[in-house]
């Protein structure tokens, strides 16, 4: 095992209902709240109700910025700030998937900075304070309510960039099962994705030497697979949307990270970039990438892409170890089909015209490949 | 999944040569440190000059309260206390084993608070404050270094009693495992044994529905068998090292108890009344008791002690799942007799006729089983 320093303080409240106790826990912060949303989906099934209830009762005073998008957007945080400053807001409540809470995050952290918000993402500044995060997440994806991370895109730069920061940890994270429920079968899959994705991304390059970490990995993958078929064969499995949950939660909050190597193989770091250009699913995108990525460094990750195959997706051991890496890879590609993700660039909307920009943009992210690789990587599954 | 709050602020650093961090980590807490710790093996080691060293460099000044004993004393703790009031400490920093480290916890609970220290543990007063607490930890087995439990023993009363409260996590553990290497082969099986029961014991009676909790504590269960026979066979292999420790932190942290029923097989709390009795290593008792609980409860969890037999010891799948469950236990004694552990009550040092008074103190507690249950299982193993 590397060595590592982890360290995670955002209490989590998992269960039926616990959404009514989002009053009590935001007041412990503040009584003037930013409610950052996104789409009505919340109105429509009574969250929203709930949560304004639950609020009031608590003395809570509510500025609403409803209405983030996918792939959430610099000038929705900007409004957000702005907000924040003119409501002398002193708490910021996400409810809602990965993006509502990324923003949230941005604006918490943009409200008590002078400069312009985008500095962080460049690097040019440093997050010393924000204000503190509350949040209620509706779908199992990005894992947002249990990590220090935020992803923001800037439209007029088509970049999207991501920010990590100790100040970014939520204080509190309501997280009820029931919420999910209404996730279409198609986002289930996305979400699902996404998660596996996040812990998939350094198994590849794990080392052997941290069995226990790859151990858990493998767990966690495995049970997401299964539970995204359960759900979306019956969306109101409360078991299979828990583990989607916690499972989510869990994949990017690093804790089974600490000790490997600390580079990824690059799905989440093309699909950002790819996202520059269009604006599919993030699951979507990395349905694609990610086993592109896979198949093309399996000469150098032959160890785990093959155990991948055989503890994940439970296929028949086999020699030599890449025929195994590579029969899992074209299995992990049925499965994804079959969930309903696409495959290729194609059914993804991206064009092979777009691929060599696209891959310049990855060759100037210092974490990225070079651009002879993300375009080999783009071609693979072109169509 | 049952409903849950999760939260653990450590910050945990975990590498080769971290303790030299000491002093920059417990500087941010206080000036003045209470060192406390164990026999003179820190000494022996180098480490103990290590800590004073970088203690210094940061303008730490430390009093020192070294002899805690293994089933760590009240009257140690309170001599503790004593010296925080008489020297105005700021920061408890506990260095050794789990004895040492919950030694630690306690003293940074008592010296906040003007009544009896047992009061805590006889739930008469709840901790509200505590000084920031900050190990280095030697010995992989409790995982006190990131929980919020301190268990003490009373000598007057023949009582050993735990405590639970948020005040009590360490803000900092530095964790190297190479201060580990010398950790004689049996105490490295007593602290794998220690760490496999934190996880077993709520995995028995866990809900087939958690499924990925139970897969995750498989996952450490595993690896934790493996490691400790690689570490027994080879000291100094760093992996093996790495692996009890960092499973021994997350086994104790109940992450992977979350979302899982709520009360145990009784292992923990049968031996810890019987070490009111004897001075048997908790590793070494759990060894013997931890089977017979198994045993005794199989007809009421007979799926989670199969899976275990299958999964976690890797013995082929049989039917009915009530005989599996059965070899897996006997093959469980096996490799805990192969690691050089008592497997009887007699080896134990603990006579038949001890039984009926242990079975009484466990009876009192509101969490342990009945009195004719306790006393059928001491007796399964009696010899």
């Amino acid at each position: 095992m590397q060595e590592f320093v982890f360290t995670n303080p955002t209490k989590l409240i998992f269960g039926r209902g616990v959404a009514n106790q989002v009053g009590r826990e935001t007041a412990r912060y503040g009584k003037r709240v930013l409610l950052v949303s996104g789409k009505s989906s919340a109105k429509k099934s009574g969250l929203y109700n709930d949560v304004m209830r639950s609020l009031r009762a608590a003395d809570v005073s509510v500025t609403e910025q409803p209405g983030v998008l996918p792939n959430p957007r610099l000038a929705t945080c900007l409004e957000g700030i702005e907000l924040c400053r003119e409501n002398g807001i002193e708490v910021v409540l996400g409810i809602g998937g990965g993006s509502v809470l990324d923003s949230a995050k941005a604006i918490a952290a943009g409200a008590c900075y002078n400069g312009s918000l985008w500095d962080f993402f460049e690097k040019k500044a440093v997050i010393k304070r924000a204000l503190p995060v509350v949040t209620i997440v509706t779908m199992a994806a990005t894992g947002s309510e249990y990590n220090r991370i935020t992803v923001i895109k800037n439209e007029e730069r088509h970049a999207k960039a991501g920010l990590w920061n100790e100040n970014l940890f939520p204080k509190v994270s309501l997280v009820d099962p029931e919420l999910t429920f209404s996730v279409s079968p198609l986002y289930t899959a996305y979400g699902g994705v996404d998660i596996i994705s996040h812990v998939l991304e350094r198994y590849i390059n794990g080392q052997p030497t941290s069995i226990v970490q790859l151990r858990f990995k493998e767990a966690l993958m495995r049970s997401v697979m299964e539970a995204v078929e359960q759900a979306q064969a019956t969306p109101m499995n409360y078991d299979a949307r828990s583990t989607l949950l916690w499972a989510g939660s869990l994949a990017c909050s690093s804790i089974f990270d600490t000790g490997l190597s600390s580079s990824d193989i690059p799905a989440h770091i093309i699909d950002t970039e790819a996202a520059g250009f269009s604006d599919h699913a993030h699951g979507a995108g990395l349905a694609v990438i990610l086993p592109a990525v896979m198949r093309y460094y399996v000469d150098r990750f032959p160890y785990t892409t093959a155990r991948f195959a055989t503890e994940v997706l439970g296929l028949v051991r086999e020699e030599p170890e890449v025929d195994m890496a590579l029969k899992g890879i074209d299995a992990f590609r049925k499965w994804l089909r079959r969930i309903g993700c696409p495959v290729t660039m194609q059914a993804l909307g991206i064009g092979a015209n777009l691929f060599a920009e696209i891959a310049s943009r990855v060759d100037r992210n210092e974490e990225g490949p070079d651009r002879e690789d993300t375009l080999a990587i783009l071609n693979l599954y072109r169509e």
